[in-house]
C-alpha cells in the first residue's frame, strides 16, 4: 500500500486526487490545503487539515499548489527525508527544498473544475533525484496512465512551454473566433466541427502536412478581404503576425502544389 | 433524381463529390477538369471532360477551383439560366456570372486527400439568388448533413475568417510546436492528449471560461521563464503578442480567483 498525503487542492489537486484514491494498492491519507474544501462524497473519507503541524506520516507527498508558491511552501514543511513531488510542467525539481527526496509528478493535461478527465490517455512525465523513488512514481504513474516518460527539468520546461502554445494559446484563438462571431450574430457552434477535426488531422498526421488557407497559399488577395473585415480592430495585428509567419513557413513550396482548401 | 455536375477536383470536390456519388436520388452526371485526373475506384463509372465545351445538362453545377479562379471560370462557361454554385467560404456570391443562377454550397470544414470526413457533422452554408434554387441545395446538404444553414456572402466571409483563426492558425500553433519539440528532440506525441482535450473543451464551454495558463494568471515568472527559453528565435514575438492579449483579456479578473492550472 502506498500512502499518499495531497498539499493543496486546486484542479489539478482535486482530478489527480479523485484517480489515485480510487486504485486498490494506494491509500490517499490525508489531504492539507490552506484554504476550506468541500470534498466531493467520492473524497470525503479522506481526513483533512489546515495545519503544517498535523500533516501525517506518508509515502509520497504530492505538492499542487500555484507554481510560484512551491519553493517556499516545501521549506516549511516540518519533516524531512520523505518523497516530496510537484506537479508542475515549469518549475524545476530543485526548487523543493533539498531537506526531502525530491520529485515531480506532472500529469500533462489541462484540468478544469466541473469536466472529468480520462488518466489513461494523460502522459505523466516523471523525475527524481533518487532511483528508488522514480520506481515509485512510475509504479504509480502506470497505474493511472499508459504513458509514463522520464523527462528532467530542463526538457520539461521546454514540453511546457509548447504545452503552452497548443492548449493556451489556441484555447485564446478560440475565444477570438468565439468573440469575433458573437459580435456579429454568428453561431460559434459552426466552427465546432472545424475545430474538432483540427485537433484531429495531426494526431495522425504532422501538422504542416495538413496546413491550409489563404497564408499558406500566399492568397493575397483572400489576406486583403480579411484584414479589410478586421479594420484595426484589436485581431488585425495578431492576423498579420500569423499570416507572416505562415507565408514565410511555406514560401519554399512549389506553387502547383496549391490546393484548394478552407 | 437531381444530376450533378462537379467543375473542380480539388480536396473539396473530391469528398464531397464522393459523398453525393452514394445518395440514392442523386446523379453526379460528369466532372470537368482542367488537369487530368484519376478516379478512386467508387467514382470510376462517372465521366470526366476536360473541354468546357463537352459539360453536358445538369440541375446543379458545383464549382470547386480555386478561390481568385471561380469569378473568371464562371464567365466562361458555354450555358445560361442554369444553378451554378461555388463551394467557397470566402468567395461572395455575386462573383459568379450572372448568366446563371447563383448560389454558394459552402461545407464548413477542413479536407485533405488522406483523410476521410463524416459530412454528417459539417455545417452546410447556403445562399441562392432564387428561393426555389436554395431548395434544391437544402435537399441535398440536408441528405448529407444534420446541420444546414442559410447565411449571406457578408456573414459567410466573417465565418470564413473565424474558421481561419480556428483552423489554419490554430495547426500552425501545433506546427510551432512539433518543430520546437522536434529541434529538443522532444516527442510531438507527449502533447496530443491536451491538444485532443483543448478541443473536446470549447464543444461544451465558452473557451473564456477553460483558459488557463501563465499569461491569463499574469504569471511574469513562468512567462519571463518561457521568453528566455524562447530567446529571440522565430517564435519570441508570437509568444509575446499572444501572451500581451490573453492578459489584457482577464486583467480585470480578481487574483483570488487564480487556481493551480497548466
Amino acid at each position: 500500500m502506498t500512502r499518499i498525503i495531497f498539499m493543496g487542492f486546486g484542479n489539478v489537486g482535486f482530478h489527480l486526487c479523485s484517480a489515485l484514491h480510487k486504485i486498490d494498492h494506494v491509500s490517499v491519507n490525508q489531504i492539507y490545503s490552506r484554504n476550506s474544501i468541500t470534498l466531493a462524497s467520492e473524497l470525503k473519507s479522506i481526513p483533512t487539515t489546515h495545519k503544517l503541524s498535523e500533516i501525517e506520516d506518508a509515502d509520497v507527498y504530492i505538492i499542487a499548489i500555484p507554481d510560484d508558491a512551491i519553493a517556499h511552501f516545501s521549506e516549511t514543511l516540518p519533516f524531512k527525508n520523505k518523497l516530496v513531488v510537484h506537479t508542475s510542467g515549469s518549475v524545476a525539481m530543485n526548487a523543493l527544498s533539498e531537506k526531502n527526496r525530491r520529485g515531480v509528478f506532472y500529469p500533462l493535461q489541462t484540468f478544469s473544475k466541473n469536466r472529468n478527465v480520462s488518466f489513461k490517455e494523460i502522459p505523466f512525465c516523471l523525475e527524481t533525484e533518487n532511483a528508488s523513488d522514480l520506481a515509485i512514481l512510475k509504479s504509480l504513474a502506470s497505474t493511472l496512465s499508459e504513458t509514463v516518460v522520464e523527462i528532467n527539468s530542463e526538457e520539461r520546461a521546454k514540453l511546457h512551454l509548447a504545452a503552452v502554445f497548443v492548449n493556451n494559446f489556441v484555447n485564446h484563438i478560440y475565444s477570438i473566433s468565439h468573440d469575433y462571431l458573437l459580435d456579429n450574430n454568428i453561431s460559434f457552434d459552426l466552427l465546432k466541427p472545424l475545430i474538432a477535426e483540427t485537433a484531429a488531422k495531426i494526431q495522425s498526421l504532422p501538422p504542416s502536412e495538413v496546413q491550409t488557407g489563404p497564408a499558406k497559399r500566399n492568397d493575397k488577395n483572400t489576406i486583403e478581404k480579411h484584414l479589410h473585415l478586421l479594420e484595426d480592430g484589436p485581431y488585425s495585428q495578431l492576423y498579420k503576425e500569423l499570416t507572416k509567419a505562415i507565408v514565410e513557413k511555406y514560401k519554399t513550396e512549389t506553387e502547383d502544389d496549391t490546393r484548394k482548401e478552407l
